[in-house]
């Protein structure tokens, strides 16, 4: 059943962490439903929803037994197969006519598992998971990477056009979660080498905001240099995207690489610097600390030594 | 001598390359002089600028005896020096209240020692290097990394405005050249992580086309990623940036933070794979070739073979 | 039960690979043994033993029923699995006073599941990955790298010293694994290194003989160096330990690593040489084949270039 | 004139550091020629030797002047130059008949300067890079990497016998200078492989004394192994090769491998590791140091973490 201000259909959202919270709350200003249930394993978390309109359910089951379309945004991959495949699981109601949008970041495989128990099960299932962390789901500008049933696909796009200013289909399910990894796996190589310029430029003597001012101008300009510049010179790091996670994009990335005998060399090296930042206690700070990494024991900083 | 409309000094350029040709072009047409004057090693390229009304001179040292202040664009540090210290270079016409500005990219080295020359003549010296190529410099959109003689740097403003969109003083002599290389560095390493992702989706059975729109909605998005994108997805690199001179700058960055123990591992994966792609055959290709060192020999390209 | 000459336990073989065939036959003409019993899952691979003394039984499980001590030589943490939990496998048959002595070459991971199967069946446990190849194994020079039980450990003696030249007890399950990819993590980067030299000497015009010469005369001079240099200056790798295993390894080692925000920024260049090399259709070769790697597109190889 | 029992040349040796002292003590010692002279910019260092039976001269010239035979050991290329080129240099003095060998470790370019002044001035020249420290200086055990006049290198032989346990003539000159920086690359990066394997081993709860004993029986097994092991074990790195002299090589080879388009991805790693092991304050420390720029800041050392 197609999402539309016309056909409102009952959806629900599983799930209800930062990513989570924001994104749900986007569809319900949208109408685009009859009902928007909602579920989160502590049952807390609900409530704000619950006030603005939402219902809660007690299960995952019961999301799917009620609603037409079911989406879940969870942690991790492990919770995401919880709630998928777990008892009172999104996967013990599927039934014909159901459909399961999965917009966890999760491993191709988890997807995979979890897409073939819902077909098994008669239903359909998208990967949608999303490019864009806190302010962007906040904002409704998400970039949706979707993969696996394409007519479902078609039946969330006033959906996803709520939650994100774009939504591709890339191909079989397995695809977004790809995606996702490419995408990460060059941000943080980008992330790494911008943070080797900033700690060089104060090494040598120069203003980091002159850098960063070049920088804006030129043709490396860009929405992340822009905002973690700034970051880098204050050296404060307040998670937007945890690097600890970054970190585990990275691992991934480079055992996509692995898999298909693609070297990666930079991301390999930048890789090794966000396992130093991990070691370095800041694994739940931002990424953008990996920039720690490049200045520590180093001599960098602001006050620099050149 | 401050070039302004109403000031009319005489200024005279030398070297034109693409860049200085380009350079001297737009501060023709400015009218921010009493005249122009040229000189060029091979004096058959200042017909274009002497038909449009500059003056051509028959060496360096003419330049400097008949000029207010003398701009420089020149190919490489050994032209720099030799335009500079040769025999009827600048130097030998140097006199107080003469100004030099070398404007070539250079390593700092070398524009320290030519600062040297022209300083124990009674000169001022400003280093003005700049990031952009052919296409910023056509339309005046370059930005300009000076460092030297500050009042020489005010006096200029107007010629800088002309040719660039931005002109920045950072210090002094060697500070251009360390922002420069710094710039160009960070440019390098965010260019390979760049091609090692888009090698990796085409490896994995992602459209490259949509990795690139991807990139372009997201944090990533910069005017480098939206150039140089098509030219990787056809395998067609037009230089605007050579790769040989890319990978100059990469041994020159390394080698500033081998000075300085910045260790810069990103950096430095990186120079691997210009060299790689040097020894290719790719030297001179846009630098953006540097996507055939990650696919060479990985079974990658349009084709792909996940 | 000890296996000593005196105590001629029943002992059981569980693999006969290139590796285990070389290290039962060994055990086989020890005598340290009542009975030496083998299992192989093509049973054909035992023909040669059971034609010089040994008995084949139709599982591990009546391996296990009929042996003091079993043990298992298999070629992959799958194959590992299956052989000691599948259908009619050594668990299913361990009780007290049985023993699984596992030297196949797997993960942590594994191992501990194999382990924590055989000791909740009431059995004792020791795992014992070895270091050295085909020839070491022939020779009885292998390096045993035994952790779990350490009464077993001494019980195992008398074999351990047939098969090998040392055996060290490293303490819990597992850390015979984390030994294992520890030292092969640092074998792959020292011969990717080597590799570079060799390379570098070539292009450089210097004879890669000479280059041998020396490091053989030097603190570098190892066994490695100088078994796998003439295969490099013939550019021909018949395999001892395939170049696909060691990379294997090196991606376990990174994850090692990975999960103790361990940085190992040299192992990791080396991997993506590895990756390289299986991309150019060498995996199947001996891993010294990672020269190719080093060579490929940068005009190296005996012909040289400078 | 060759140096032998029977000719009894007269023989010179230009500077008396650790290993020039150690060297010239043994030529001393050899009697294979009709008098010693020697020559140092301290002249203080020329006691011992006087004492034991030499002869001090006042400048290099005059060494060149009285000797048929003369030997250079200085510190680094800046030092070999002016040893060489400058005022009362070798060069002043040399004729037709003399003869010049240069066994300092210095690059390339150093090398064929000093070889081009002593050819046009007649003489023959001869550069003998060693691969060594000071213990093998003083045992007599270098490696000789000779190239240049090859007649003066067949002149040399009794004396080469002498200093080392072997002489290799290479080519023409800047030969031994580039074998010394591909075996010194080589093993920089070695050395930082291993020091890796030392990490992750204690981090990974292992005994580094298990690992070292496992490596000292494998393929692996190496005097640098045996030497360096207990270095890292205790992390007390008396200096027998300075890391700040390693890290100078490593930045020398990997500027040779980028003249010659040959990438080097492991030594460039190894490298950025000696840089951040400078920056911890360890230049002056043995090589063996870079382990700690292995464990800083990733929790490791003797304590371990995991």
């Amino acid at each position: 059943m197609t999402i539309t201000a016309e056909a409102k259909p009952t959806i629900a959202w599983l799930g209800l962490g930062i990513m989570g919270q924001a994104m749900a709350a986007n569809l319900l200003k949208s109408g685009h439903f009859a009902q928007l249930l909602v579920w989160n394993r502590s049952a807390d978390k609900c409530d704000a929803l619950v006030a603005a309109g939402a219902v809660a359910v007690g299960s995952p089951a019961e999301a799917v037994a009620r609603a037409d379309i079911v989406f879940g945004m969870l942690s991790d991959p492990k919770a995401a197969l919880e709630v998928a495949l777990g008892k009172d699981g999104v996967v013990s109601a599927i039934q014909p006519g159901k459909a399961y949008v999965d917009m966890s970041t999760v491993d191709e495989e988890t997807s995979t598992q979890i897409a073939a128990a819902v077909r098994a099960a008669g239903g359909r299932f998208l990967e949608g998971p999303v490019s864009g962390s806190k302010k962007p789901a906040i904002d409704g500008q998400l970039i949706i990477l979707a993969a696996g049933d394409e007519s479902l696909f078609k039946d969330c796009a006033a959906a996803f056009d709520v939650m994100g200013k774009r939504s591709l289909f890339l191909g079989d399910v397995g695809a977004g979660a790809r995606m996702k990894l490419v995408v990460n796996g060059t941000m943080g190589a980008i992330m790494t080498a911008f943070a080797e310029g900033m700690a060089l430029a104060d090494k040598s003597g120069l203003q980091q905001s002159d850098l960063l001012e070049v920088l804006g101008l030129g043709a490396m300009a860009s929405p992340m240099i822009a905002l973690k510049g700034p970051a880098l010179v204050s050296r404060s790091y307040p998670p937007a995207f945890k690097l600890v996670s970054q970190q585990k994009d990275m691992r991934l990335v480079l055992a996509l690489g692995d898999a298909l005998d693609q070297p990666l060399p930079v991301m390999a090296a930048a890789n090794e610097q966000f396992k130093k930042a991990k070691a370095l206690g800041l694994g739940e700070s931002d990424f953008a600390a990996v920039y720690e990494a490049a200045v520590h024991g180093a001599g960098g900083g602001s006050g620099g030594q050149a």
